[in-house]
């Protein structure tokens, strides 16, 4: 198994949450190519210094230039604040790296679509880290619909539902609360969480071609996560809008981060002709699944527990029964993504694919704006 | 549509829902014969006949032998507390009178088998409300199970879970609490919960052969509902049984009114080589069912709002997707007994079919007192 | 209890539904005023008759004139279809007889407000059949609500989802199938089933300011039911729309016929700042509450089975733990409207509360069509 | 962090579940001791190595013997088929080696027992992977219990249900199977299966005092996987027994792989006076919850989603909202087992906790044959 040396930038959440799969990945996939923590990059030395240890990367580095300029990095992983998401993946791409990066793609999509045209130019193998496509579950629905099960589509629906952001106590900016700072996170819950429902819908259920949205900014103003002072909130704390898919289905999205109750609510829906099916990222090792060619008197939403060794991915993990994680998505993005590099294909999400995605929120924040339905670009 | 002419004896709860299903049942179902209110007997007077006001019954007895004795009855239903069925039904049945009783049927077998030769001595129409087999999704159950669908059984359980007399401050007999006094009640929650669940089961799943009993009484003493002195509790406070049955599956069977959080969880599940079935009184308009001949990838329990056309029963009442309730059932048997009585067929549950649930009750009974496994009667 | 003698236009679904509440309701509340079902109207004789015959109507008539011009009647209620609502309230009204009326109160807003003037004008006591607010469970929200345990709103969500019209080979027009039918219907699932939903959305969480809505006609011709010719299909299959309340908070409404797997889906959720709630018609006798003042570890969504003589309306029905259903809720709504006239009170909805649903099922039409937020025009 | 050598014996389904949760360990938990993945012993040569070469063992054995005379090996982890425990588990202590066993402990309580013994006398450090107590969800249920907040216990309740063997082409004997030999086995379900139930209930419930058991063997003869030949089956493919608690509760419990529909359906229901809990490993990230202490109208189970960083062991891994799964109660098995090996604490459960659950299991098995209620010897 060649190696693959993998440098990371990040030591946050999402650091983590690569760094393990890379770990892991190569014990449950038989993949052609190793991955090696050749190093790991962060601001504060330290801290970098304790990730390396932890994880087992070989060295550190705190400039993310000095590790794109590394001739032993075989691969830039990018989980560090989305403002800075464009500047490194473009210098990566240009050194010749692989290059993975944390979701969304860039601050807005101008940057993303630099981003693209970087990896493109470069010809260099490029994901963006829509992990929940990857849940056996969601991979599960992709099958049943490219199968033709469902029929013509009707509805799409799709909701990512938080709520840690309700008391007004709440900080902005700062380590743990950069996604509410607009500077660092580019927009709210529109870059943050509908973008996880987007990528997932376009994946499903093909391109979104007109949009009407509505946002809102129910605490208009918090202290700020260093200095303590009364800031504007600039994000967008609540997001919503209609769509029209290009398949002649109509949908309704939304995201927030004051849905009491809901932690991290992330579902869709899909209606189509014969059949039905739902998803929740809280109880993720599940499907529901309504045929409708089911004998009538015993018609009713079937609860599939994803856990048979048929379904997505499963093969590879325990027994039937017992269920996989959140950390598992990342796995199986690590295991899709180094065979795709192995075999010389694409595996999605491309930096392409998530620059539809941008394309999408751009289009629902302008028409919350404008207060116009508003025409997707497609990318 | 030829007249029935019905005799109450009793006005409490389930005299309501005895009542409440005569009044509706012509309305929703095409009967032969009408049920009318002739006469309610309550010892109490003025209650028999704010009860007879507010339902409609045409006069009041309080006395149930004036009742039975009043040539214009044609039906006697008993609706008393437990110690005065016998009595009452065999005097029913040897006025010619058909009878309809109350769960359980009689205080011990050997009253209920003298209650079964007098209404086949006396060769009248009889039935006992054993009302849960007529929820919609449990009549469904029994058809199901009878198309072979589920192939060779292999495990039945059971359980009724209630938590109100958890409090040893609940006192025991009297109007609201005789069922704790086993002097009225006969046992305690053997013979009013675990009765339901076994006449469903011999409905569902056949003859029971062998049970090994336990009861329990947690709370020894409790106050005198009427005198407020402190006797010895009579009844058994919860009790379970494990069971084998004619078909060669195993059975649990559990009650108790000392489950806190559960009101009225009347439960069965079923598991057959090919399919299994589950029920639950909270959500009475839902069946469970896996099928193993779905395909294995889409295999899930599947949750059938039963309220369709084709449903048993449901073409009588609303639209698709809207739920009938308990009172219901009681409307269900009304309909089923009535046309059995016009077209002169018989349905059950018969005083036989509740006199072999008796049997069993019996034998756990026996069987938790000797500590020994304890064959079951046949009725 | 003295007589207040109804008149009944309509034999169809609606007419048994409330025929029924008025039967059922003053064996379970203690009403000051007893509904006598004094005549029944329907245009076909022998339907008419047969249904007097079966609910116990003591007349007749054919004609809705001849019905309202008896000095008998003291109420009339219209179970007819939705073009001759406002016709005969407003006769009905100025006849001097109290009013029902089967939702949405008329054709379009125009006929609406002139149905809420005659009323009005004449003094009579009104109301309009959005029954679904005296499920116990909505009830039980709207006192959550009221009491403040929410604290401010930041989001509603209501679906109500079918799929009976999924088949190109259902008809329009005719019996079963006028809801199809734009000429008599006035729309399609945004007056049916949105109406529904915004009844409900009005009276828990206040007035709505603004919309922008979109709808589809997913299959664009079909059969006339009785001749069999395609037409073009006139009504909205689907409509979704976003609103801002008055309250600052932000909704998404959808309604379909078109949502494989859901036959009555009609549902809501409001999250606030300390606590949210979730209802289903499909369980309609469950609450889902969730109270972030829980202790923190122990947080989770309860799920409140509405059965408790505590809860709104069930002190009047059977024991804890067992269900009641659809019936219940047009019994509940006869129970409060004939305590308010025998009081003298005012009981909601109104006509002028319809009115308000029927402002924002047509400001979501017209958004639909221009594009464009549309305010809400305010009863 | 000082290393501490592991050598593995098995390689197998619990040999990965082991040697996964040996590598996750250190990174998620701030252990003092680091482990060593130093040796991996399997009687197939070719099988382990490459099995070492896939999780990073440095060495590989075939004989166990060999394994433990290793001077450089601190910890002997028994991960192979039942038969062969005792005999390594006690040379193990007897090397002085820290010894973990995978469940049950011995083929009898008699084996178990000597390894109790041996472990004891040798003073070592011993833990038997009963995995299921550290699910995140059933340690939390412990932790409630423990605070007293369920006050007196009435009721316990445990399946253990699968469904794995219902066709009789399943064969006997070999790798996969193995666990329908009772040579090598021990036991059908009640040692696989309901011991697991056992261990959880004695850890959260305390002793229990004497129990009635019932067991089956459905498939009479099954295929030997080897030979072909048809052979008697000598397991229980069912058992269930009644048992009664030191502290005064009842208990059903009941193990099969008969129940058609349940992969690893392992639930347990506990009700105590004031509040009640149950579990279920098909949604083992979730705690049901219901306190009688709440607000009465507003009483409900409750649906915990144990992801919270208060939650046990959560801390160390994601965010609230999303699950972890199977494998992380190995992980925390080792987490704790070497943090107490540090301190020179003990964890449970020990060799001597699992004995406890083999008399149980045990009695079970004699009952069912006896038809006695048996008492339980204590560990």
């Amino acid at each position: 198994m060649k190696p693959l040396n993998v440098g990371m930038v990040g030591t946050g959440l999402m650091g983590r949450a690569h760094t393990n799969a890379f770990r892991q990945a190569p014990q449950f996939f038989p993949l052609q190519r190793r991955p090696v923590l050749k190093a790991v990059c962060g601001r504060d030395v330290q801290k970098a210094q304790a990730f390396a240890e932890n994880w087992g990367y070989e060295s550190v580095e705190t400039d993310w230039k000095a590790l794109v300029a590394r001739p032993d990095i075989d691969l830039i992983d990018i989980a560090a604040t989305n403002d800075v998401h464009a500047e490194i993946a473009i210098a990566a791409a240009k050194a010749g790296k692989i290059v993975m990066c944390e979701k969304p793609l860039g601050m807005n999509p101008e940057a993303s679509l630099r981003m693209v045209e970087a990896v493109e130019k470069a010809g260099v193998a490029n994901m963006v880290w829509y992990n929940y496509r990857r849940a056996p579950a969601v991979t599960l629905a992709k099958q049943l619909i490219d199968s033709g099960k469902l029929g013509r589509i009707f509805h799409y629906r799709a909701k990512f539902l938080q709520d840690w952001t309700i008391s007004a106590e709440v900080p902005q900016g700062g380590a743990g609360t950069w996604r509410l700072d607009a500077s660092v996170a580019g927009s709210g819950v529109t870059g943050d969480l509908l973008a996880h429902c987007i990528d997932t819908a376009l994946w499903l259920n093909g391109s979104i071609e007109t949009v009407s949205g509505m946002t809102e900014t129910f605490i208009k103003q918090r202290k700020d996560a260093d200095s303590g002072e009364l800031h504007e909130v600039t994000i967008d704390d609540a997001s919503a809008f209609l769509a029209r898919f290009s398949n002649g289905s109509l949908a309704t999205f939304e995201a927030t981060r004051y849905a009491r109750g809901h932690k991290a609510l992330n579902t869709f829906e899909i209606n189509g002709e014969h059949a039905s099916i739902a998803w929740d990222l809280h109880d993720l090792h599940r499907l529901q699944w309504f045929d409708h060619r089911d004998e009538s008197a015993l018609r009713g939403w079937r609860s599939i527990h994803v856990s048979e060794g048929e379904h997505p991915y499963l093969d590879h993990w325990w027994i039937p029964g017992v269920q996989i994680g959140f950390e598992h998505t990342f796995v199986h993005q690590v295991a899709d993504f180094f065979t795709a590099i192995a075999e010389g294909t694409v595996v999605g999400p491309t930096f392409r694919d998530a620059l539809g995605t941008d394309y999408v929120t751009d289009a629902v924040l302008s028409s919350a704006k404008t207060g116009q339905w508003t025409k997707v670009k497609q990318a």
